[in-house]
């Protein structure tokens, strides 16, 4: 069995800027100790994911709940940054972005990575899965 | 700009299927000890990648001797189970999917998460990026 589907796709270097621009936005929201705007990259739906260790949080607001007690002030979340972004589009619709996190804070400096899966929703590109691993401390 | 693509798409009730016989084969490959054929599950590429904590490995020869190195016996592989595989179709071409491993061993258990990005290649679906995590030990 087949189906023959069309779709429009956009220009991918759009939708690469769009999603760097996502981040850039994360970043920015999270360095002045502003989760809600953080929160803004996720999808807001009951199959957002976020992945680390062996612990999953599904739905947007479970995961923003998870930020808001892990970094409950300025001085645990510290100052964010990301980098060595690299973005692969999987479908017109959706992406898979590879970065490194890091956090500076008073006492430590964690870091690790990020993979992303990216979706393009009519509000724009969102996260809709997160894993993120780090650094043994 | 814009551009019109069509395409044969497969039921994705297949895809998902022969995503799950792959894992089903890798796993059976782990325990008998055989790293080469569990290999058989990722994309044969040099962009096919590897992220647990901080380290990205990049190209398929360099995640199997990852493999090699960090599972160099019968004793360290130990017994190798997935579960809780959620298959997401991102297009008729690409996947991500969420699971659990563990691996029972003489004297520890870990276990932890992944996501995977699955491809369809010419060669039938391939693992093309891996985020693996586990509980602190």
């Amino acid at each position: 069995m087949a189906a023959l589907v069309c779709a429009e796709l956009e220009q991918p270097s759009n939708s690469v800027a769009e999603i760097q621009s996502v981040l850039s936005a994360q970043q920015t929201a999270w360095n002045r100790g502003d989760i809600d705007a953080f929160m803004n990259g996720y999808a807001r739906s009951a199959s957002t994911v976020f992945v680390s260790q062996d612990e999953v949080s599904r739905g947007w607001e479970t995961v923003r709940d998870r930020y808001r007690v892990k970094y409950s002030d300025r001085t645990k979340m510290g100052t964010l940054s990301f980098s060595e972004i690299e973005v692969t589009m999987a479908s017109p619709e959706a992406a898979v972005v590879l970065g490194r996190w890091r956090l500076k804070r008073t006492d430590d400096e964690p870091h690790g990575r990020f993979t992303l899966i990216f979706k393009h929703l009519p509000e724009g590109w969102r996260i809709v899965h997160d894993h993120m691993s780090g650094a043994p401390s």
